[in-house]
């Protein structure tokens, strides 16, 4: 009787909370490994819920200006920034994050929310994009194409990644909805009670009209067989369940698109010769991003190139930053870095260290395994300990490049020193997200940008000039391009506008030059 | 020892011509069904083929500016053009091509290298494009961010229809070479006479440098398997095979990026109230778009929608032109439409003609056959007779909006006039290439091409004003998108840059404002 009771998280399909009767799922506070939460999606009809977004939530949106949409994404910040407390607190139990950690990913979805906001105020009065100047098809602009990107008539699919319940419903809504298409969104089942908050929230404030964002939580069920030519499907998590989707029956035969963010082996690079303040950011940089969420970022650095007569050097400020890092209970303000979200997580990282070790990695700080956790039971909680690796031999060490160990490990990369070895060296990860450089020789750096770029959705480079101004590679901007070619799933996400190109159909529309430009609101040329 | 020798198409890989030794395919003459010429690729070494194309033809292309690239472009189209007459007849054997359709083709690729190579000319010295503005990521621009499309450092994979072997092969390659990728290209089996010798002559007058066009002649063999995550694949063809690239092990595996162009019931609208010129241009494009390639045209208008008032007007004005439509040997001047181009494409389109009749359309002009070819031997020749049908319910008839019949068969789709009735019968096709409006009233013109625009790639609306200056939907413009999101494949090709995007990757640079402007030459903001 004294036992707190269990929430059930429904989903809110159709314009109403709905919960299945089947196979229930159970959530987790990972620091403790006491259960928090329960939800079931079996038997509820998912292809009514995307009916229902497409015939009620599309229209709802197509007739709002960019401005207004913008307007509702303002609306939604201003709903969930007011819950800001609560979710962070939801954050630590259910994420066993850090408030720090908590409030990356839920200050991320707010400032995601607001930028894109901005962008539909600034869009104005339009319902839809040009792209680009008019072509003249017949001498003098009597005949001419333009390009437009119009809204596709179906429903945005997102399916997001355990580590950013906050932020990745946010980034992925944001885009779909200022472009003007409904979106269904499916957290992580094991970390999804943010994700279920900011839901309701936005549901008991009636921020938007029906139909316009439905919630999914638990399994995904036959919901990708209900979907049609104009729907599409974002999904962020493992590169195997990105392949399953893309390679999904109905999928293929309906021609849906889809945005994969998957496994990233992100590179840090030291420059030869790269000036104080520079090395120190990449220091600091590497820490935040071994540390920050426990490694679980899929923007998290896992390889640092060091030119090899500086290994020694890297090692020794690496290790002193991790001496001070303390794991425990991710509630304590004197904890930094909470335990693994899940059990899963932690075997699966476990497996990935003892792979890396057998592969050609050896430990230069640290100890795999848990550690003491502060303020913890013994023996309780998903804790991975941070460990810093090198592999002496990174062209032999395969699984260096091949793993993404999803925790709190990096492994140090000697080379020569010149950006041809850099590049052979990152070209091993088969592309990624982000790849941050750091240094100060001039022509090395342009060099180093150019060659590292195409097999990456982003490059951060820091120089002396601006270090102490640079953000952590791993702190991904609305604005900048987010997602990585090959290994990295091929998506493009966020970006300003490039954001949603991917909700909207690219037309070329051809015929009476001045008339289609009065009717797409166009300057004639 | 009389018997014309038939020849033997090689495959042009690895810098050099290679045969392969197993099973061997022949191409044959649609008209007389005579053997042609044989091919194999049983054997090859395909994946030392793309390593080749990367190592070699990459780097020469990389080394070069757009303008050089646009140089090469020049050179590939000079060189063609001077072998044009040749072609031709070519086209003429092995196709089933009149001498227009064979021009259609020919020029098409003449023109689409001459498009590219003037771009290249415009985009100058630059080695790659930037994307957007800056963007400033701390007041003032000291941090910034700048995206970039860099090549990508793989191979473009194209696999070509057998309908244009000139075309096909021409407009793959001039965005993929003007972006800086190599091109491997494989035409279809059938018809690859035309894509050999154009490659041939490339070759003889060594016109590319080695690895930046490869050729395949014959099955596609293991190819697929040796594709790495910097490659791409771009496929013209049926949804099916389409739908088997994108769900090939290797290519989920790496995440090779696919661009599809398929199946696409494209339509026509007469809008209400059209005027004379207005209307005579959908009845003359209509018999363009049905008999031209014997109907043979992914852009080809399968499904033409007229107000129900103007149905019998319109089956009397089609019927009149095409009675005077000649099928028969195509290389006769007096025969204005050939045969299919293969056994296999007749039987499938004589399937096709009878899942129509048998799904709700019935014959208004035409009888379903191979007719009385005119000067072709008795029963040789793989014959259709145009065939124009009505669906008097459009909206029950399924088989017209699902099955692309690939000959000279169109339907008309009696409608009530109204946009929202066209837009329900459009949709029904799941997504095409093109969508063609005949009309002169305004308001109902701008609704129709934002409400149909989302399900295609093109839309191209005639008017009185511009009628007798319209070009018919089926012509592909350079520098017009070309592609159809659902069914149609859901890809993008030409439409002057934006073709270049499939085989660039877009990056993201952030970092020191003014350095990168420099390293980018972008403007600084």
């Amino acid at each position: 009787m004294s036992e707190p009771a269990i929430a059930v998280l429904r989903s809110h399909l159709s314009g109403r909370w709905q919960s299945g009767d089947g196979r229930v799922a159970t959530l987790f506070d990972p620091t403790t490994e006491a259960p928090l939460a329960t939800c079931s999606t079996a038997g509820l009809d998912l292809g009514a819920a995307l009916q229902f977004a497409r015939e009620q939530g599309g229209p709802a949106l197509r007739a709002l200006s960019f401005a207004g949409r913008g307007a509702l994404l303002q609306a939604m910040r201003e709903a969930i920034h007011a819950e800001r407390e609560a979710l962070i607190e939801m954050a630590v139990r259910n994420g066993g994050n850090t408030r720090g950690d908590a409030k990356f990913d839920i200050d991320g979805a707010l400032a995601t929310l607001g930028y894109y906001a901005d962008l539909g105020k600034s869009l104005g009065e339009r319902h839809f994009l040009l792209e680009g100047p008019p072509e003249n098809i017949v001498r003098g602009g009597r005949v001419q194409g333009h390009h437009v990107r119009l809204p596709r008539r179906g429903v945005a699919v997102h399916i997001n990644a355990f580590n950013f319940p906050a932020w990745g419903l946010a980034e992925k809504a944001a885009t779909a909805l200022l472009a003007g298409l409904p979106v269904l969104s499916k957290p992580a089942t094991s970390t999804a009670l943010v994700t279920y908050r900011m839901v309701e929230v936005l549901v008991e404030k009636q921020v938007l009209p029906p139909g316009v964002l439905s919630l999914l939580c638990g399994g995904v069920g036959d919901l990708l067989d209900h979907l049609g030519p104009q729907d599409v499907v974002a999904f962020t998590g493992s590169a195997d369940t990105g392949s399953r989707i893309r390679g999904h029956r109905r999928v293929l035969s309906a021609g849906v698109p889809v945005n994969v963010e998957a496994d990233s082996l992100n590179s840090t690079v030291l420059a030869p010769g790269a000036a104080d303040a520079t090395y120190d950011a990449l220091i600091r940089h590497v820490h935040t991003e071994m540390t920050q969420k426990a490694g679980q970022k899929c923007t998290a650095t896992r390889r640092i190139l060091v030119p090899r007569d500086r290994l020694d050097e890297v090692i020794a400020d690496l290790s002193e930053r991790l001496r001070g890092v303390v794991v425990g209970d991710p509630g304590r303000d004197d904890v930094n870095m909470g335990p693994l979200s899940t059990a899963e997580q932690r075997r699966s990282a476990e497996e990935g260290i003892a792979t890396l070790l057998a592969g050609g990695a050896r430990v230069v700080f640290g100890r795999p395994g848990r550690g003491e956790p502060r303020g913890v039971a013994e023996g309780k909680g998903y804790f991975v300990s941070p460990l810093l690796l090198v592999a002496d031999e990174p062209l032999q060490a395969s699984a260096v490049h091949d793993l993404e160990v999803f925790g709190p490990v990096s492994t140090l990369l000697p080379y020569d020193g010149s950006v041809a070895a850099a590049e052979a060296i990152v070209a091993r990860g088969q592309g990624s997200l982000v790849c941050s450089i750091y240094g100060d020789d001039r022509p090395w750096l342009e060099q180093a940008v150019l060659a590292l770029g195409p097999y990456h959705g982003r490059v951060s480079m820091v120089d002396e000039k601006m270090a102490d101004k640079a953000f952590s590679p791993g702190m991904v901007l609305p604005g900048l391009n987010h997602g990585g070619p090959g290994r990295a799933g091929g998506g493009n996400e966020l970006g300003g506008t490039r954001g949603l190109d991917f909700y909207t159909q690219r037309t070329a529309v051809q015929g009476n030059g001045p008339l289609l430009a009065r009717f797409l609101g166009a300057a004639v040329e």
